[in-house]
């Protein structure tokens, strides 16, 4: 299985970045192959690194293919819910970041993996959605499509894992979801008698099927005008998006203290962030409608 | 001593705003006094919070004074070495970063606070400095009048807390400091014997102290050109700022997790950030010379 996942994992990786390229028409991904020198100094797997930048549409997009075992420090071990103690592991998996350069598309993350972890094996993952300028329909149509991929596979699958995403993909200072949300889901397969065969079909329909939920959004929204005010705004929402991602992000975490190579867990930092101190929205605008949703986390479809 | 702590860290706050606007020269600070409710429902304190943005030199400049009470969550009193149970505290001090716009004029932190925890009390604090394009007389002067007010109360202060400050401004997934360091101590008088009285005194001369062994930094570099390049590398530095300050800085979770004021406790974040994939120094170069430093931390003086 551990194969089988990182050889489906590679190849929603080249399908993505394919769907990516197709979309932003001028940029291409550069590709770096990289290995990883495991805690007890032994080759510890790797992974290929692929990055477009600066492209028509997009001007940073990450997707981050890894295959990676060796030692679990204990303290990472007990926090995935095994004994506090070091265990044999592997990871693979597929992740990726898509910072667009126009505030009126959204930006977009996703990832699927596959662990093993001492005798417990598992699927993990999930994929959402960031606009700067919320548009309904595009939320809906985001939610919509992963709703259809859950319902071929379980009626209770997208319910669940559509919250799981609002409370994972939550920022308690700011007491603001990270964006209008998707699926998140983690030890399918590991103590819940699921069947490691559908779980894997399931994961490779959400990876093929991702293009299908989040491309279409980009088409439809990648020739509006924008201000020089609402870019500002998405410069500003960014930075609430580094707060989530190095303050609270297990990937994140779990990245930098298993020795992960760091160029490919923090490439889901955007290119240009601003913090600025108190920024105000004016009441009635979009940009507080934003802000709205993000306090209460809706239903779409 | 509590109350003594609290008006010496206002007065530092205005002699440190004062001087920071006449380097400026054409910004001032804007004042927000806040109220802070703490986790038990009842009035915790508060604070005053000055910010100077978009001036001739610095960019964004914050100096927050704090003076909060309440009830400590039993996680973070076990982190402050405390038995793993409520327990009331205070805490009060005075907190800075200055983000100046050119590349060419470092970055600088500093903090002084007073704790009391149940019925323990102690000071803690600091100052460091983080150069874009390093000059080594920077540094230099900067380390120098610390190591002069510091042995002026111990000799073997200086020895310690540089040492401290190398230790505690790193990060571990970068192998690199965030700057050329400082000083950096805490928990003095709490179980050392320290004379209370005296650990005081030593908080008010660095606080007052401050002053001179930044500003003539500022003064020196502040007209110096630069180019877009050397912007650049600033904007990706910041980057390295915020991971530390997200990642590992205990003063932003302390606050975060104890209900502190958002704005005031982030408003160490620079203003514009790059993070770029994989960004590359020239042998050689001024860039790779700071690299180089940040690797291995120097004796200053």
């Amino acid at each position: 299985m551990k194969d089988r996942a990182a050889q489906l994992f590679k190849d929603i990786q080249v399908h993505i970045c394919r769907g990516l390229e197709q979309v932003d028409g001028v940029a291409t991904f550069r590709s770096d192959e990289w290995n990883r020198t495991d805690s007890k100094g032994g080759h510890g797997g790797g992974g290929i690194t692929r990055i477009l930048s600066n492209g028509a549409v997009f001007e940073k997009a990450g997707v981050n293919f890894s295959n990676v075992h060796g030692t679990m420090p204990a303290e990472f071990a007990a926090k995935l819910g095994a004994a506090k103690a070091e265990l044999p592991f592997s990871a693979t998996g597929v992740s990726l970041v898509i910072h667009p350069y126009s505030p009126m598309v959204p930006t977009t993350h996703a990832n699927w993996r596959f662990l093993e972890l001492g005798d417990k094996r598992w699927f993990g993952g999930g994929s959402d959605l960031t606009p700067y300028y919320l548009q309904e329909d595009d939320a809906r149509h985001f939610h919509a499509v992963l709703k259809g991929m859950c319902d071929t596979h379980s009626p209770e699958y997208y319910s669940r894992f559509k919250k799981w995403c609002d409370e994972y993909f939550f920022l308690p200072h700011r007491a603001e979801t990270r964006g209008v949300g998707g699926i998140f889901f983690d030890y399918i397969g590991r103590d819940d008698g699921a069947d490691l065969e559908k779980v894997f079909s399931f994961v490779q329909d959400l990876g093929f099927g991702f293009t299908e939920q989040y491309l279409p959004i980009v088409e439809k929204r990648k020739a509006l005008p924008f201000t020089e005010e609402q870019k500002k705004f998405q410069l500003l929402r960014r930075g609430r998006y580094v707060e989530f991602n190095l303050l609270y992000d297990r990937g994140t975490h779990f990245g930098l203290q298993t020795g992960g190579r760091i160029e490919s867990i923090l490439m889901s930092l955007p290119p240009v962030v601003n913090w600025d101190y108190c920024p105000q929205v004016t009441p009635g605008s979009a940009e507080e409608q934003l802000l709205s949703v993000l306090h209460e986390p809706r239903e779409w479809v």
